[in-house]
C-alpha cells in the first residue's frame, strides 16, 4: 500500500528550514506497512500545489496522500483552497471551529484576529484533525479511491495530529498486512564502533548516533522475533541500554527515583541548569526533583552552597574536590537524599595551562558515599554541556540501579 | 533562473535519513540569485527516477536540475543510467576516472572491487565533479537548454564538490542577475497575525513562525531597498524586534547586560533550569551571569530564596507576590543587579480550579522596582517552559533597553 507526500512551503526550497516532517511520516508509515513511493515539495505557489497534488493523485499506486504546510491563517498558506479547488468541493463555513480557535487566544487574554477566521472554512465531506498545539486544524477527505491527510507544518502540531489520529485512521481504513516490528534501544557511554563490534552478528540493526549516545533500530518482522533479538542485545549490552523507543533518560531517572522513594537537588556550573531544565521535562518531577543552583560565581558556590573557599583556593572551582563539596551541598541545602553537581570548562575560553576547555567533574553525593568522576568532553560549548549533562544524568542512573 | 531538485534514495523517502541536502542545496542557490521552484524526491527505482527527471527536463521555468543520490557503485546506484537513457545519451568507459577511484582504495591500504569499475563508465560529452573525499565522480550535463549536475547523498561529498566547482560552473554559464538580499528580523511578544496585520503594505516578507516568536525574512533584489525595507519596519515594529539573522535572545541580553555593567540572577521554579540553561550557551555569561536557584519545593523557595511562609501560604506557590519574592531574593543571594524569576505551573497535572495549567508569574527585581507579570501559556509542558523562558528574557531585555 503506497503513500505520497506533499511537502509545502517557500522556506523548505529556500533552504531556510529542513524539513524533517516527511522524515518522520517516512518513518511512522514504514513501520505500520505502507511504502512512501514519492514527496513532491513546492512552494507557496497555488498553481504548482495543485498540479503536485493532481500528480499524486493521478499515480495509480498511491492510496495515500499526506500534505505538510500552508494550512495557516495568512495569504501564503495556500494548500486547503488549491486541493479544495482541484478536488471540486466547496468550503463551508463551521462555527464550532472558529470558537474553538476563539477560545485559544481567549485563553491566553489575546483577541482573535479576523485573519483567523479562514481557518474555519473546512472542505465539505471532511474530517477534522484537532490541533491540541496549535490553530489549524487537519483534514482528512476520502475522494477517487484515496485518502488525503492534510496537515500543519509545525513539526509538533503535525506530529501530534498524525500519532494521535491520523496514522491510527490509515491503519483501520487500510489494514496494512506487512508490518516491520521494531524498537528502539536506547544506549549511553559506549561508541558506536564498539557497539558494532559487540553486535556484528545481528541483521537488520540500524545505527543513530547522537552524541549523547547511540540509539539502536532493531527491527524484524514478527512480534516474536523482536522480542527475542531485542532480549539478546540487552544481555550483550547491559546497563549501556537506558531506555527503549521515546523514553528518555531523565523519564528513566525519575521513575527510579520514586521506585526508590528518594530525592535528588542538582548543582549545576559549567552545564548551567541543563541537567535541571531536563530533569523538570518529567511530568510529575516534583514528586522527586526539589531544586538546586547554578552556581557559576565562586562566592554563590561558597554562600549557597557552603563550598570552602580553602578548597577553591587549592584546588580551583574545577577540580573533584569542589565537585564533591557542590554535591554535598546542593544534597543538604535541598533537602535531598542525593546530590549531584558539575563544575566544569564549557568554553571557547577559560582554558589554562592545567586545564583544557572540555575538562568537567560531575560529583555525586548519595546515602553512601560522596564521589566526583573526571572527563574531558570534545565539541563546542553546547556540544559539551550536553555531554556533561548527559553524563551526570546516566552516572545517577547507575548509582539507583545499584540500589 | 529557476531549479528543480531530484532527490534520490530509498532511506530518505522511509525516513531512515533526514535529507539535509535539498536545504543545503536551496541556501546556496538563493543566496546566488536562483530560485528553487521545486523538488521531487523518489526512491532507487529506474522508472521513477526516469519519470521525475522528465517532469523537471518539461518544465519550461527550470533550467538547473541538481539531483543528489544513486551514483555509487551497488546494484540500487541507478541514476546514472536512468538519466542518461533517457536524454539518449552513450556511456563511455574512462581508464582514468577508474585509476583514480583504484588510487583511493590503495591509499587506504585496500583493493579496489571490480564493482566500483561500473564509475568510471561517463555519459558523452559530461563533465566530471571531482570527488575529493569518495569514489563516485560528480557529472555535469548540458542538454535541451538545461544544466544537469548529478551528485553524490553522502553530504560531506556532495557539498564539497558543489561548492567547490559545481555552483562556480552554474553562475558562470548562467550569470543570475537578481542576487537576492535578504535579512531575518526576529520578533518575539507578538503572534504573527499581527505582524502580518501591520506589515500588510510590505511585499516579500516570509513569516516563519515558532511559537517562542515569529522570525520574519525580508527580501529585495538591491542592498538600498532591503535596508530601507528593514528600517520601515523596524520603526512599525519597534522593540518587538529583539535580534537580525541568526542572533539568540540569549546573546542580545547578554550584549544589553555587558553594556550596561549589570549582573543577574535567576530563580526558576516552573521553568526548571531551562532560563539559566540559555543565558550559559552564550560564551562570556560568566561576565554577568552569577547564578541562581532552580526552587521546586517551597522549603527552597524559603531557605535558600527568602520567600515568606507567609506569602505561600496566603496567595500559594504560584502567585504575583512569591515571583516577586523569588525574583527579590535571588538578586540578593546571587549579588547582582537584577533578579528574574518564574513560578507556574507547567502541567500536565497540578492544576487548581482557581490556577489553571499554564499558568505563570514572571517576576523581575531591578535597582528602581520590583514587579511581576502575569501570562496563560498554551501547549504541552516543554512548550510551556519554552514560552514562560522566551517571556521572562523578553521581560529582561525590555528593562534592559529602558536603562
Amino acid at each position: 500500500m503506497k503513500a505520497g507526500l506533499l511537502i509545502i512551503g517557500d522556506e523548505i526550497l529556500s533552504g531556510k528550514t529542513v524539513d524533517t516532517n516527511s522524515a518522520y511520516l517516512g518513518q511512522k508509515l514504514t513501520e505500520a506497512g505502507f511504502i512512501v513511493k514519492k514527496k513532491l515539495t513546492v512552494g507557496d505557489d497555488k498553481n504548482e500545489i495543485k498540479k503536485a497534488f493532481r500528480e499524486l493523485m493521478k499515480d495509480e499506486d498511491i492510496k495515500i496522500i499526506l500534505t505538510t504546510g500552508g494550512l495557516g491563517p495568512t495569504k501564503d498558506d495556500l494548500t486547503k483552497g488549491a486541493i479544495t479547488e482541484y478536488l471540486g468541493l466547496k468550503l463551508i463555513y463551521r462555527d464550532e471551529i472558529y470558537e474553538k480557535i476563539k477560545e485559544r487566544f481567549e485563553k491566553r487574554g489575546l483577541k482573535c484576529p479576523d485573519i483567523n477566521r479562514s481557518q474555519a472554512y473546512i472542505p465539505e465531506g471532511a474530517k477534522i484533525l484537532e490541533n491540541e498545539l496549535g490553530t489549524a486544524p487537519g483534514l482528512i477527505i476520502e475522494k477517487e479511491g484515496k485518502i488525503v491527510i492534510m496537515m500543519p507544518g509545525v513539526p509538533k502540531e503535525m506530529k501530534n495530529m498524525f500519532e494521535k489520529e491520523g496514522l491510527t485512521y490509515l491503519i483501520q481504513k487500510l489494514k496494512p498486512k506487512k508490518k516491520i516490528y521494531s524498537k528502539i534501544l536506547r544506549t549511553t557511554g559506549i561508541p558506536e564502533s564498539e557497539i558494532q563490534e559487540k553486535l556484528r552478528d545481528f541483521e537488520g540493526l540500524a545505527y543513530l548516533p547522537k552524541f549523547t549516545g547511540v540509539d539502536i533500530k532493531v527491527s524484524a518482522i514478527s512480534e516474536k522475533e523482536l522480542n527475542e533479538k531485542v532480549e539478546k542485545i540487552k544481555e550483550i549490552l547491559g546497563n549501556y541500554i537506558y531506555g527503549e523507543d521515546e523514553q528518555k533518560l531523565e523519564e528513566v531517572i525519575g521513575k527510579l527515583l520514586k521506585e526508590r522513594g528518594l530525592k535528588i537537588g542538582v548543582a549545576e556550573s559549567c552545564t548551567g541548569g541543563l541537567i535541571k531544565d531536563r530533569i523538570t521535562d518529567v511530568p510529575g518531577s516534583s514528586n522527586y526533583f526539589m531544586g538546586g543552583v547554578v552556581a557559576y560565581s565562586n562566592e554563590m558556590k561558597m554562600k549557597v552552597l557552603g563550598v570552602r573557599e580553602e578548597s577553591l583556593m587549592k584546588w580551583g572551582a574545577v577540580s573533584e574536590q569542589v565537585a564533591i563539596e557542590m554535591a554535598e551541598g546542593v544534597k543538604k541545602v535541598a533537602d535531598a537524599d542525593i546530590g549531584l553537581s558539575t563544575t566544569g570548562i564549557a568554553g571557547p575560553t577559560g582554558a589554562t595551562p592545567t586545564k583544557p576547555v572540555g575538562l568537567v567533574y560531575i560529583g555525586i553525593a548519595t546515602p553512601d558515599y560522596s564521589k566526583a568522576y573526571k572527563y574531558i568532553f570534545s565539541g563546542d560549548r553546547r556540544m559539551i554541556k550536553e555531554k556533561a549533562a548527559q553524563e551526570a544524568l546516566n552516572i545517577l542512573r547507575l548509582y539507583l540501579l545499584s540500589k
